[in-house]
């Protein structure tokens, strides 16, 4: 794919401002995800309340919603919070875990998406695709490589008029009609749980830093996540999950700008 | 003990067929829960809504239902997957958390066991032993050395017609009557928190391989899971729980069928 | 500040001690800070519903409130933990997470300090400030270097007559109207999420080891806590946070009360 070459929004611009980032994420992710949000530079909050969230979403520069646990009760949750949210102009991300694995989600993420504000969804090529209604292999919370990932992005931006970030061996960033897509990653990324959560509350960090500028900003996110994937498998013992879960956290605290120009991959 | 030497279920055969597991567990244990499997190769999938469960379950290859952070409202739970599970053939375990320390957890656990379909329970010595009215000094959720663990397996295997799987020192597995003891594992397991409970998830990965072949596929499960913990244990630092907790991880990953066969132990 | 030295509560009494910790805390960090309890010695359980607390809470050492999680539920379910945890004489300790940061969580805080018996409160400078209503800048969860942190414990010890402990990056323990200050610790400790929150589950295991002794234990809760993270800074990449995680564990399970003598810094 040719485009052309832009100033990316800065891993430094994120640390500067450490933006508050309030999570409604699921239960397995939670820890890996405040963790993974503090050695980036971002200030993670999590937050199940309603009165709660009125008080704290005033001063964050991003809300994530992440259905991974998938209730009656959260899904009110998630309606409360994005009411709130929008009332502060807070930028809310959406992670529509597993909605391609059954009825209930999909309805749920329908739900979120047509009557809400959001200013992106990540998900991966099943999760996007069955939002869209393209019908691709998925089993369980993973999906399998899929060939036209830039599609699903831009069919899923099209449709909901919202940036789209579809991950899998390649990601791919849809903004405006416009694709990116990202070549960077590792292998060992799927065999820690959470990673994809993870790069849900990632994306909510860095969304709201330069308004407008959503797709430069989104794939600051992605190639940072990406390239600290590859930094922590190089390391010893990257190659096993049990490691490269600790090193990747490590190489989170790490990366800079520099790292993402030198280590960033063309297709 | 003198036994009959039979083929175990591969590891292999896990990694092939990866199956689904639904994991309903305590809120301590999920992400390590999650990990393991992953590890080990199985896909775990976390769900606590029955409309969500109704979806998952038809595609899974096994339920663990875990009381470890029991309610009222979670109790309805267990009951609601139990059913969903029957009703698509998905073989059930349960770990009864403490069910030996209070009136309640015991109520629970003889409610679940007397009145759902249970392909197999997973607990220690005094979990089990106050199952079946077998009196074992218990403290919280860990119970000392304890020497009849098999009598204890047995007990309960006779008392509830289900496959039963004790774990301590010395673990024990009864199937129809018949008792395997497993001799391997490491001191560090009870030192990280989560390893009996991912142990109930990798018997709900493990139990339903191969129909028929409960003893077999149960004993793979413990001297996988126990082989690992020494390998772990034998790492630089392995004996440091932190450093022990990923190199379990690490070795859940990496072990193979051939270092089952090396490694393991006969009284 | 000049005091008598007065002999510690020894790490080696929590140890033969190995009280049951019931551990009311925010999901983020429920692993941790089993994961810590168990290292140190103590026998952590966590319990969410009022059948299961009357069970447990009567073998118990110590229990800790953790507001991190916190909705209406969670607070009812405070409230009753607490009455069960007097009803059987045991000591509290309160964890008022970001109560500095909105109405909704001070109103909680308030009512668990005014109308319930605590045995100590643990917070930072701004979450304890905010309960005296003395004004510190605050954001989010954590809190910036603060001059005045043996004033403030001060000030909350006479104002609630409770021990107080206050966090940063000096500590201070005021009990009784004596104030104590801590100069270890280790500034990766605020990079790993649930560093502040397991010390307040550290702090409910050491606080009933010696009646009528609580500047005595609380001193060696922090002495201890402190060191251990010096240690598991100065291991091989302790600079970075997976790996500061992993050995912070490891050094709660190795430090001995001759590290503590060894290491303790004196302002």
């Amino acid at each position: 794919m040719k485009r052309k070459d832009f100033n990316m929004t800065s891993l430094k611009l994120l640390k500067e401002k450490a933006p508050l980032v309030i999570c409604i994420t699921n239960d397995v992710v939670k820890n890996f995800t405040a963790n993974g949000l503090v050695a980036l530079g971002a200030s993670p909050a999590m937050s199940e309340f309603p009165a709660d969230l009125e008080d704290l979403l005033k001063y964050a520069g991003g809300l994530l919603i992440n259905i991974g646990t998938l209730t009656d009760e959260n899904w009110k949750l998630y309606q409360a919070a994005l009411k709130i949210a929008e009332k502060y102009n807070v930028p809310a991300v959406l992670d529509p875990v597993a909605c391609g694995a059954g009825e209930y989600r999909k309805k749920v993420a329908d739900d979120l998406i047509n009557n809400y504000k959001l200013a992106a969804i990540r998900g991966n090529a099943g999760e996007i695709a069955s939002l869209v209604g393209i019908d691709v292999a998925s089993k369980g919370v993973d999906s399998a490589g899929v060939d036209n990932i830039d599609e699903i992005a831009l069919a899923a931006n099209e449709k909901f008029n919202i940036p789209i970030v579809v991950t899998g061996e390649v990601d791919a960033i849809a903004v405006n009609g416009e694709v990116v897509t990202i070549h960077n990653g590792s292998a060992m990324m799927p065999k820690v749980i959470g990673t994809g959560c993870l790069l849900g509350a990632v994306v909510a960090s860095f969304i709201g830093l330069e308004k407008g500028q959503e797709l430069k900003s989104l794939e600051t996110a992605m190639l940072v996540y990406n390239i600290a994937g590859e930094i922590a498998e190089k390391r010893p013992n990257g190659h096993l999950p049990g490691t490269f879960k600790a090193e990747f956290i490590n190489a989170l605290y790490e990366i800079t700008d520099e790292d993402v120009k030198e280590f960033k991959r063309v297709k």
